[in-house]
Parts: structure tokens; C-alpha cells; sequence
């Protein structure tokens, strides 16, 4: 098991089989060190996690729905990687959308949901540059989706 | 005539002359092998494709609309290649913005107008990372807009 | 004082301490020669700048808020090159995302307040591929948030 899977397995986190996509474009690319991953939508093993923030979710159901986009992102890159999740240099860039009303004004703190759990998990190679903004709607009606950009060796 | 427009020609599709942008900014910028191109709007030669998904556009119209987007990231890509579109590498990433309502859901649906063209197109070459999200509104009203990042030789 | 810097003094621009970022993410990450930097919200030294384009705050107002996060975008570019603003070889890559409602459809004008600045400043090397959406809501309730990806050496 990888260093990082250990740490994962300390903060009780199995990482899913890399959800496969839904429709005819492929979970990530690599070109060259960088890995250009797909939007993950907030799911678990139960389920999509829906949702709109301004409307019938909270900051804080919205921060967890966050995080599991990272899990989700994290499984992509170990498939990347070959499944040697060590072989991750950094986390590079992520952006994250946010299903919400238009007067909903912290996408930050739900995004941070995604953010705390990378760096939680990976120390200074979780750092990422970011942004995050409010999406109109998302497929299927989740709470959150992220897409990511990473560099492995 | 390149292998890739033979199969656009296969298809009935031919490029337009790759749009000019409508502002002070320019349609692609290459660093190394990769190619940035600005957002692509929904068009055709008869003139922008307008609508909102979940209000005046069903998702079959909004699919149309997606797949002039990769239309005109195709163009720029081949202006970007000097005229050779068999310089393309991959399309790398797609990042795919729909103009809905707030209850809508079928994003990838949408997008996968472009996708599936992409794929049609360049087969292997053609598959790609890629998000499918809803912007509160585009511009000029248009139904879709794509961008995509590109790995040429 | 960098060349750059002294066309922005002639300008009248001043560029501020690079903001820190407000969560456990970093304002850029450097790969290779590419420096991304995390969205930027409109703001001066005043303060945030809040509105939604549509509702409260006209187009002219929403450049001049897309101004600011074009100022902060430079300020962490500086930053990324140890101070030394001509170590920038070009801007590659903005998206711009405009806080409005959803019938508003002047997102390139309001975004152009950030190409403009960037050509002026920068002259050739300040063209950039861009996009240009709405979000339903940004951070705080800002009028506009920019990314940008950046070449330097």
C-alpha cells in the first residue's frame, strides 16, 4: 500500500474503484507530468449526493459533499498513476462548482470541503491553486462537482 | 486535404474560417505542445444558436449546439496548426458550460454534442477529460459554450 | 522597478500585496514554466467589490470590477516570479466568471475590463485565450472572479 493510501486508511478513507464516465470522453488525460482529471460529481458508495446550497442544503452538508469530489478525484489519479498513488507529485489546480441559489455567497467554505480533506491527506503536495464559483445547475442534480488538474512522475 | 478533414468532409462537416474573437483577447495561445482555445459559442454560419436548457431548448437542440462549439474548437485548432489539422495530438480537455435554469440536470447530455463529434471526428484521438456544468447565463445568450485545451505536434 | 511595473505606474496602477488566499489552498502553483493562479475576486483596496450584473450593477461598472481581479492576477504573478514582473513571457489563459442573472448576456464586455487592462499593461504578451460565463453566485457575493494561467521564465 502507498504512503498515501496508509494515510488515507488512518483518516478512514478507501478510495472507490475510479468512477467510470457517463457518457464518450474518458475520467483524465496526461499529457507530459500533467493529468487533467474530469469533473467528479459528489457521490459515495450509497449514492449521488444532491443538492442546492441557498436552497435545501447547508454550508456544512455541502463541505462533505465537496470532499467526497476529492476522493473521487484522488481514485482517478491513482489510475493514472498505474495505481501507485506515491507516483503523485502535486495537487496543481482544482475548480470547483457549486450547485446554487443566486444569492448564495460561500462557495469557499463548501469548496474547502474538497480542499482541508487534500491537504489532510497529502500534506504540501495537497495544496492547489483554486477557484470557486457557483454553477447555475449540475448533471443530475448534485451538490457539488470539481475538476482537477494534477502532476505525477 | 488533411486525413482528419477527409473525415470531416465524411461527416458534412466543413470548418469555418476559425471565428474572430469579440474582444480584446485572441482565439487560442499556444505553450509548448498545448494549445489553449478561448471559449467557443454556439453557432453556425446562419448565426448564433440561442437558448436557455429547461426553459426554451430541449436537451436533443442544446447536443446541436454543443457540437457546433467543438465545430469551432476544431477550427481554431487547425489555425493554430498552421492549416494541418493532422498536427492534432489529442484533444486533451473540455470544459463544457451550459446556459440552463436552475432545476436542470441533463449537462452531460448537452455536452456530450460535443463529445460524441469529437470522437466521430478523430476517433481515440478525439477522447478527453472533460466537465459539463450550467452557467447562470452566456453570452449573447447563446445555448453553449465549450473550451478545450489541445496537445498538437 | 521592472518594466512592466513602470508601465503600470504610468498607468496609475499600483499593484497590491498579492492577497492571500481565504482557505487551505495556495494563491498559484508553479509547473514547469506555467503559473496558475486561484480566481481572483473584484475588490480594491477598499474593499470588496459586490454586485450582480443584471440586477444591481451595470455592464461599465462589472469591467471596471473585472479590472481589479486582472490587477490582482498580476500582483500573484509577481509574486510567483520572485518579485520580478518581466520574468512574465505572456498571459495564456483567463476565465472569467460574472456574478448576474440569467438573462444577462454581456459577459465579454464586462470581462473585456480585465483584457484590456492586460493588453495596455502588457502590451502583445498580454493576449490571452478566454472564456467568459456567468456564475449563478460567486465568493461573498463579488461581481466577477478570474483565473488565469501564466507563462514566464
Amino acid at each position: 500500500m502507498s504512503t498515501i493510501e496508509t494515510r488515507l486508511a488512518e483518516l478512514g478513507v478507501t478510495l472507490p474503484d475510479a468512477p467510470a464516465p457517463a457518457a464518450n470522453y474518458v475520467p483524465f488525460v496526461q499529457t507530459g507530468d500533467t493529468v487533467y482529471v474530469s469533473g467528479q460529481i459528489s457521490m459515495t458508495a450509497d449514492g449521488l449526493i444532491l443538492g442546492k446550497l441557498g436552497a435545501d442544503m447547508d454550508t456544512e452538508a455541502g463541505a462533505a459533499a465537496a470532499r467526497t469530489c476529492a476522493i473521487g478525484l484522488l481514485a482517478q489519479v491513482k489510475k493514472a498513476c498505474g495505481g501507485d498513488l506515491d507516483r503523485l507529485v502535486r495537487v496543481v489546480k482544482l475548480t470547483g462548482f457549486v450547485n446554487s441559489t443566486g444569492d448564495f455567497t460561500e462557495q469557499p467554505k463548501v469548496i474547502n470541503g474538497a480542499s482541508d480533506f487534500l491537504v489532510e491527506a497529502l500534506g504540501d503536495a495537497g495544496r492547489h491553486a483554486r477557484s470557486a464559483v457557483s454553477a447555475a445547475a449540475l448533471p443530475l442534480g448534485v451538490a457539488v462537482e470539481i475538476e482537477g488538474i494534477f502532476q505525477i512522475k
